[in-house]
């Protein structure tokens, strides 16, 4: 048995409860249930109670005592944050194409260099699980940091089965041992190798050929694949996700990045769980999307890197497609570990509010993830996953822009950081700075 | 006597040496001096010796037992990041009006509500020295922990004399009191108070009869005018930036940021250290800057933030302009305390490359506060400021966005900040965590 965990006077406390109904759309979007001066109660890694600090202090009163406390005055309280979309495993860093780009080099230029995703992919071939296992865990330490507590984490950088398996069981492993809680997803279909370049419909068998191994395996939930001009053809794709189907992976699509391909249109066909990137998606698309309550999850980070168009969020959540953010966490397209960052990018590069962007970074990307009935919200019965930042309200949150505002954060009952006050972090011991008491 | 300080083993050590020719321009600004595995040697305060850590330790050989070692292998070592343009003193935060911004809120609707520049201005004529005092300490707490070790402030929240001179003598304070280096710049000329609204030019007259005061005082060093349509026009600035020049006061000029105005050109007609923000800056203005040697200080952060159109940094540097960047720290267009983040804008917003914005955030941003004599580069003889960064390389550094990598900060020999190693303060001790060993 483990004390309970009481977490004490919040400022404001987003509970964002009510996530039973489906992810969240339109106005639902800023409907954060906000409580002020808010508690929370938490035994063996499950919320109990949430209320006011007097509502709690009340119900526990026989209790207090007891609890390991965390007080969290003038702080805002969120769920912990959930990232549906990540490449997370994988092996090196590519600054030196990302350098060549920004001094003018053209893409065939950096392709020709050893660039692309290709490099990753040979990388990743190349580690040992150990290596790949290093590397990705502190990616996740930085992601914990920055205030998620779950993520999604796809393959895709083999493009051959003991090089896919390979990344799978690496996420296995990190969901095993690490705090953060990792949700697999199969893609295969991330590119088509050189050696299939001039026969890609026999790729496609390839892939699905994997599938039952996968799903066989329990190596993922969620098979996935980038439907793009030039990569996969909406036919390929839509062949490949209802394959997976067949073995109980339920689809994703990289969809409409680049060019419009009728990828968003797709996701709603086959009922897929979440459309993705979406840069380039039509009315028509996103009306489909709409109806068939596919979510839609946006990448601004990956726009901001790339230096390209942003996705159009207020037309999709006026539209009413459920929208989530995620950083694409990946070595060539979006290489950051910062989903504050990314929601801060969803107000200023995509006219999202900050009510809205708090809502698609938890609940709606908990959705995007088959994970709305564990986390995303602070209700009763759920995990106990909280964000603590050090911010008075959720909107000082993206106006106090550039900066990782994340104080503590819990998982699953348990502070796996804190102390990231930090004002408290300058060393005032030394003279002159101690003057200031 | 302190014992010496020696920074070891860099895996990479920018120097931006040869600093005595005046602000660097075109390419000299991508050549950074760079030393692999450098390190630096540093006594009371001052930098005796850069160099590889080999020609370090063999000159002083003799000494290494007496120093206090700052381990850095793996690590990017850089000058203390240097912000030339901020509104640092100030009471109050803006976040309900930035809410309602991005709710669709009009800007008269916000002016309405009690928003913009008169809301600072009230808030901080209230505020006592004390609360200011606190305040602003605190914004230079995280901009040091953002590597920053000198800042310029301004003051423009009073427009009469007792709060302007307020503001001054908290930037002094400070200057004497925390580890951060301040330089001041007066700026009564900051927005025409509701009070003089039809007749300016008395208004005009009666900042330029403070002149005297501040310089009496020694409470600037530079005269600063926001000439805007709508504001100043280039006549009133012309005449309140040269009335400053008789009393010492050097000019500085917030330039052609909402419509071209003609303040590039006023700048480098008066002789103006900067010219600030240019979003608007016509072909002429930039050409007469250039020639006049005038510094461009672009602050990309106030674009972001307002959604505005970013500066043309390319078109500047091409023409031979010296850029620099700040972060504009102030509470209604740019609340950041992140002069990393403005640099990482600086080369996704404006095409700046990962070499240009380390040159323009150092030794071409003490040219813009006329303190590139004593920092902006790691040269002997230089105040010891040092920012370490957790990332092997300067485009690394860009590369892994959205993230504040500073690990360490010197300020003047001293250590003022450290151990911000992302990785290691995640909690590793509970159950789970610690299998990874
Ligand atoms: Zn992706
Ligand atoms: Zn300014």
């Amino acid at each position: 048995m483990t004390r309970p965990l009481l977490i004490r006077n919040a400022s404001q406390l987003v509970t964002l409860k009510g996530s039973a109904d489906g992810p969240r759309t339109k106005e639902q979007m800023s409907d954060l249930g906000l409580i002020e001066n808010g508690s929370v109660w938490i035994e063996d890694g499950v919320i109990q109670a949430v209320g006011t600090d007097e509502e709690i202090c009340a119900a526990y009163a026989g209790r207090l005592g007891e609890a390991e406390v965390v007080d969290v005055s003038g702080k805002l309280v969120t769920p912990g944050l959930v990232d549906p979309h990540t490449h997370l495993v994988f092996a090196g860093s590519r600054e030196d194409e990302f350098n060549m780009r920004l001094q003018g080099a053209t893409y065939m230029e950096i392709m020709n260099a050893g660039g692309g995703i290709h490099a990753t992919t040979a990388r990743t071939k190349a580690a040992s699980f150990e290596q790949l296992f290093e590397e990705s865990a502190s990616r996740l330490d930085q992601l914990l940091l920055h205030g998620v507590t779950t993520v999604e984490a796809k393959s895709g950088y083999g493009m051959e089965w003991e090089t896919e398996r390979k990344q799978l069981e690496v996420a296995k492993k990190l969901n095993e041992v690490h705090p953060m809680d990792i949700v697999s997803t199969f893609m295969g279909a991330h590119a088509v190798p050189k050696e299939y370049k001039d026969r890609p419909d026999e790729f496609v068998d390839y892939v699905i050929g994997l599938l039952p191994k996968v799903a066989e395996l329990g190596l993922a939930e969620f098979n996935d694949v980038f439907c793009e001009k030039g990569v996969f053809t909406p036919e390929q794709s839509r062949k490949i996700l209802k394959a997976g189907i067949e073995f109980g992976l339920k689809p994703k699509i990289h969809a409409d990045e680049i060019e419009p391909y009728e990828g968003a249109e797709l996701a709603a066909e086959v009922g897929a769980i979440s459309a993705d990137h979406l840069l380039k998606a039509t009315g028509k698309g996103i009306e489909a999307m709409a109806a068939a309550g596919v979510v839609g999850v946006l990448l601004p980070g990956t726009a901001y890197f790339l230096r390209a168009e942003f996705a159009n969020a207020r037309k999709m959540i006026d539209a009413g497609v459920p929208v989530a953010l995620s950083t694409d966490c990946n070595p060539g397209s979006s290489p950051t570990v910062s989903l504050p960052f990314v929601m801060n990018l969803g107000c200023l590069m995509m006219g999202m509010t900050p009510a809205e962007v708090l809502c698609a970074a938890t609940i709606n990307a908990a959705h995007a993830i088959n994970r709305a009935d564990v986390v995303g919200s602070l209700e009763v019965g759920k995990r106990a996953d909280v964000t603590i930042f050090d911010v008075p309200n959720y909107m000082k949150l993206q106006y106090s822009y550039g900066v990782n505002h994340v104080n503590t954060v819990v998982k699953a009952g348990r502070v796996v950081v804190s102390g990231r006050n930090l004002v408290e972090r300058v060393d005032l011991t030394g003279a002159g700075v101690g003057q200031r008491e």
